[in-house]
């Protein structure tokens, strides 16, 4: 596991970047990150970064975020092991999402022990038979990605 | 172009769904939404939707998604052509974020003309002639992806 990323003051890592104000941070200061599997393609978490954690992502060439729970900056992996090595940086259009090409280490993102965290699928819960598009009310999110190591494993 | 989505009252379409309430809603009521090609599992676009606007989108069979500048329901393509057919619905595992997996009709996701939104990559302004890695003040979003068509011609 990984220690060289240090909780910054505010401000000393991400001083003045263009490319960093560049960025349309919203009313709380944050931007919506999608991590995606730079050799399959596959997204595997949704995240928020603050300024300073995409300064230190890029730093540290490890994903870093800002966990709004928590309010605090959150180095993935930090407990699990399981970083992200950046692979590649891009934003949208509007400049206000980022996406984040990684290499997952340990193959798993999802807290649950899954490779990712979009392992819920909204599918039919009775077979249709050919009779056309469900009802509404027949619809339900399933989980159809296996689980690959217990959570408990994970976090000791 | 398809015209089959009219804005209902609110609450009419999306009434009571299990796979709905499942949602963990923002205070606004949205829930963020990635736009990823089925086919090439690339991302092309981040949106986001409201209740109505999910309900809608696996109702239709298109992305529809709430605009949150101009504060309606948006169905994506509904001035350019370039709807999104949905192919399959996801959620992560905090049921916060959905993930679209979706065929891009036309090729074109971008307002700007391009096949994804997420054009811009973060490069170092100067070649580094194997000196590691760059200083922040070195990089900056560059465009590497092609304009497939000029929007002037998409939007009349």
């Amino acid at each position: 596991m990984t220690a060289q990323i240090i909780t910054p003051d505010a401000g000393t890592v991400s001083g003045a970047s263009q490319w960093l104000d560049a960025i349309k941070w919203d009313e709380q200061g944050l931007v919506p990150v999608i991590a995606q599997e730079a050799a399959s393609n596959e997204v595997v978490m949704f995240a928020w970064m603050n300024r300073d954690a995409l300064a230190l992502t890029v730093q540290s060439g490890e994903a870093v975020y800002w966990s709004r729970s928590r309010k605090k900056l959150w180095h993935k992996g930090e407990e699990s092991g399981h970083t992200q090595k950046v692979i590649q940086l891009r934003v949208d259009c509007d400049a206000d999402v980022v996406l984040l090409k990684i290499e997952q280490i340990g193959g798993i993102a999802c807290h649950t022990g899954r490779h990712s965290c979009f392992f819920q699928q909204l599918v039919a819960k009775v077979s249709l038979d050919g009779a056309g598009s469900p009802d509404s009310s027949q619809l339900e999110w399933q989980a159809v990605e296996p689980v690959l190591k217990d959570p408990q494993t994970i976090y000791k």
